[in-house]
């Protein structure tokens, strides 16, 4: 159930990150604007620009996966300066999170999970999952979407969203 | 296990938009602000004001758990103009969620969730949590902590966060 609970959520919330990017290429490219100054953007001085925000969100999703099955995640640089790269940085976590299965997941709410920062402490799976990765993973997509949004990108929360499965 | 997933990421998110609204309360008084000039605050003139951010929120945790559980919820007005009120709301909110207990979930999983707005086309309650309720609860809660940030409120990712349930 940990699986359900994080992987299908965190393809979904950078699929659509990606989405907001590629509207905001489209805002760019009409206001005659270099991407990279969306990338160096922030709601003000002492906050994150919106390149980190797009990375600290590929981490958390990448990281809680990895945590969550005792697996080693892949590492990447954090050296993105371009929108291709940011792209391919959000296509490559989303390639990494496809790879898991449902099966991975046995025994993950117990798992003690713990990281560098916490000097020894821990969580169980369960609670690593519900108070960290997701609150983490929104809060950093929302914080881009917030950042494109206030620089006058077009895009609405059906963008952050995307389509949901409806049946009739 | 739909429990899990929704009521205590739920109370804890709410719990610490109150917290980041106390914040705010004292920058408001140090910088002789009216909160309401808060509460009506935008990072762009077409985005919904914090106030709506919180009620929204409040809502979207409510009507989650309501629905994911056949139960019928309590109606909130929308009219919150003043700090109290804001928290008021967020307070009662939080009381409704504590009423839930994980039995009332069961079979929460499977159930067809559907909204008014939704023209008859229903979801699972699983894909309605996974990706309805969380993301938007997430959304609006970043989003006002988006605004008061904007506005140069002295809170950070912990204040939103909130204390984690480490062990040693």
């Amino acid at each position: 159930m940990l699986y359900e609970y994080t992987i299908p959520a965190s393809i979904r919330a950078l699929t659509q990150l990606n989405a907001c990017l590629d509207k905001a290429a489209g805002f760019a490219d009409t206001k005659k604007v270099e991407f990279p100054v969306l990338l160096n953007s922030r709601l003000i001085a002492d906050q994150l620009p919106m390149v980190r925000q797009i990375q600290i969100a590929c981490d958390t999703a990448k990281l809680g996966a990895a945590r969550l099955t005792g697996k080693e995640a892949p590492s990447h640089e954090d050296k993105e300066s371009t929108l291709a790269e940011a792209k391919a940085r959000i296509d490559s976590t989303i390639a990494y999170l496809n790879t898991f299965k449902p099966e991975d997941f046995k025994g993950a709410e117990e798992r003690k999970v713990t990281t560098p920062r916490w000097e020894g402490k821990w969580l169980t799976g369960l609670e690593y999952a519900q108070h960290h990765v997701l609150p983490n993973l929104y809060f950093h997509v929302t914080t881009a979407y917030a950042i494109l949004r206030a620089n006058g990108v077009d895009i609405g929360k059906k963008d952050y969203l995307g389509a949901m499965p409806y049946k009739n």
